[in-house]
């Protein structure tokens, strides 16, 4: 592809060769002639004169003399879109494999793609563009929008409902039973899940996350929402509009995320509580009450992020804080004895 | 369905009209005329005058005028019943089903449900009523009970041994090898594990867990326990009857819980040590020693929990705790100056 | 087995009775007649004495008379390479069974076992010795070596390379997309991600673990390693040969590590960060920066392992710290208040 045509796709200005041609798109440091790469981050902005890359992603207002640049808005961004032309995945040609299993009630749009190994339960509905890959599991009466990719082995469990342009990796578990039992520990009486799982639009899910089912009513990831691994989410918890939660973050029952919540990985947030709009929770951070808007806190548990940093200096002063406190001891006592004894000496009648 | 035959089902007393009849069970707030409800914890008492359910489940001796009240010993166990009955969940009927891959030497009891795309091996046997979901994999020799179900993509490995109404959810894998490794670090030599995993009557394990089969012997879950997802249970680890395991858990190699024992979210359990009947530790915490019978511990390194209560208030006021240190620094400074100069000024002889 | 054949095996010194048979294997504990034991940590030597098992594997050196004994360098070693021997596991016959969907473009080697339910992807390459068992996906242009061992349900995505010897247990996913967006929390714009994963001979990773494929380039797991369950490890991380990662451990994107390292459970490692050859991080740290080589850290955020000894020693003591604060400031006063005095009645002119 020539730089003429990638700088037309991005809507980016090309300054250089705009006949040069490209094959692959490659990282500034492994970067070699016939290779894009990109700088996003200003701080690598001086590898563009050592680079061996043939062209440049930059932003807006970089110059580097004898280089082809792409001058774009955002060059993470247009780094996205250009992968996406140069590496289009091949989700095969649709309509049903032979080996796929789909109950006689189940509805599956001519413009699906069902590969071998899948099941789709009975009154299930597959729509349009939709892909499902070798494994896929999708019970009774549960929807998968228009162009949603299920990856290998996803489960959906019955009732559960997937938007439009879902992507979920292999191994998610959309739907199994929420952690619900009366008398923990004694008699662990199970109550059964009888909600679901709604999954809006354009939400990503990484390989092996589960989501639970609501105990009644439904558990609801909202539309653009993105996570990541082996993360946990809890029965009758609702994840507002574009948040993102890293790898391997539980969160508790009927606990409600605002828009644009971000959790660090490993973070653990307890029930029953609200994280309000655009607050960001550190990784390893044990959240154990409401955090407000906008707020950002750290540490298990959890305080506000300044605090915590504060805290932190001091925890690592703690043996010499230790220390000074014993020293500071004996000089007391010092001062005691010095002190009595000239007490002592004055009343012994100067 | 009536609230009289919720009431003769439940075993509960009416106080209101026996005629009414409700459809579907939902949580207090988003109950609707024709809905049960229910309140469990004594602070919601108060929804019950704004309720617009038809009928809620309440303790005995609860009094709201003008409502119809189904009166019960504990109302969070009576949903549990009453959700069974509205929402039952439809396994499919039994037999074989095609697409089933069932082993020559493997015995299927009339009674089960083999769904499409499960694989049965060797030798292995599947009890009456138990339910396999498409993508199961049962190993050689090993064992399903009755009426266990075992959802879509759960592993069995071979001689592993699941007791009867075992509730495994997707993706929980029985019997993967445990982590046992000579020379970690340089070698990384192989030790085989040869033992296996024993699953106990009424134990549920949540979606995506794992459980290692022994080095030797058996990794053993005993009756009752209660599982939750992507929990890490390693070989010959036992837990004891009725306990409950938080999602995100890891228990190491050769640890003992006893019964009725519960782990709370993301805690980390070392190898080799005993967790007494009945002791609870908190979520996020790193248990790295014995825990004797009743205790509760609480951080990473755990700690009593009272005693964890009152470091945390100590931490929460170290930058004061910092602060005061300093200023009583100057203070003894400023008290030795002066008494220094006391002293000097006595010997200089006022 | 007889124990001279044993000792041959195991190129190990024979006290007592060859021609003794032994038919199990067993912990010291549980050991009977007719059983192998094996005594490794020098502390259970004087079980030796009360065993019931028909012969123990023992370190060159130790003596117990009356007992069978076979001396070997490294009895844990040995344990394994018996265990090998009495508890072979059997994969099934070579073959591509029926009820396996393989693309007409891949090449299954003639040696290798695929067993039902399994997928082939197109243009894929599954070498002699290599076991797919059931469930297993793997994807276009994707390679797995020989002698290589796929457990039910592994998930190898399009172009990723599995080397020989390489173990990967039941629900691993290897390749799904890394977790990388632009303008995350407000318009999360997915960044393809376009490169592969590969994965050297010997390693192994436990069941239901996750490793990324790289943004562009690969994420690389070298030779030697070995990961437990439920671990997760993000786009472009590098680990270095013979590394030990233990279950549930997080390591976030570009991160790389030496040789040698070892991960304690659920330790969370940040990305972009080095962590040096033979480095150990405890259980549960939380790694936010560089690790040289050799390093022990541990605590969350991590620190020198002594440090965090001493600090953690100090912790402990921090409600005795802020009494011994809260009574010198008493002292302090009172030292204050009778100088004053002092110094009040000496200007008073005694």
């Amino acid at each position: 592809m020539t730089l003429g045509e990638i700088a037309a796709i991005l809507g980016g200005r090309l300054i250089g060769d705009s006949g040069v041609t490209v094959e692959n798109v490659r990282g500034i440091d492994e970067a070699l002639e016939g290779d894009l790469t990109f700088v996003s981050n200003p701080k690598y902005l001086k590898k563009l004169e050592t680079t061996r890359a043939s062209a440049i992603l930059v932003s807006a207002g970089t110059d580097s003399p004898g280089k082809n640049l792409i001058l774009v808005d955002d060059p993470y961004v247009s780094l996205g879109r250009i992968l996406a032309v140069f590496y289009p995945e091949d989700h095969g040609s649709s309509g049903i494999a032979d080996g796929a299993f789909i109950e006689e009630s189940a509805v599956v749009s001519e413009g699906a793609t069902v590969h071998p190994g899948v099941y789709v339960g009975r009154r299930a509905r597959i729509e349009r563009g939709a892909v499902l890959y070798p494994g896929v599991f999708i019970g009774d009466d549960a929807v998968v929008g228009e162009d949603s990719i299920l990856y290998p082995r996803v489960t959906v469990y019955r009732r559960c409902l997937i938007g439009k342009r879902v992507i979920l990796h292999a191994g998610v578990v959309i739907g199994g039973d929420g952690f619900g039992f009366a008398l923990p520990g004694s008699e662990n009486i199970k109550i059964p899940q009888a909600g679901n799982v709604q999954i809006d639009d354009d939400v990503e899910i990484g390989a092996n996350s589960t989501v639970d089912r609501a105990t009644m009513g439904r558990t609801w990831i909202q539309r653009g929402v993105k996570i990541d691994n082996l993360v946990q989410i809890a029965h009758n918890v609702v994840i507002g509009e574009n948040s993102v939660i890293v790898a391997q973050v539980g969160i508790s029952g009927s606990t409600r995320l605002g828009r644009g919540v971000i959790l660090g990985g490993q973070a653990g947030i307890v029930g029953h509580i609200e994280i309000g709009d655009r607050a960001m929770v550190a990784a390893q951070a044990g959240v154990h009450d409401d955090v407000p808007s906008g707020h950002v806190v750290s540490g298990s548990p959890h305080r506000p992020h300044r605090e915590w940093l504060r805290i932190e200096a001091c925890v690592t002063r703690l043996p010499e804080m230790r220390q000074t406190l014993k020293a500071m001891a004996k000089r007391i006592a010092a001062l005691e004895e010095k002190l009595a004894a000239a007490g002592a000496s004055s009343r012994d009648g100067k």
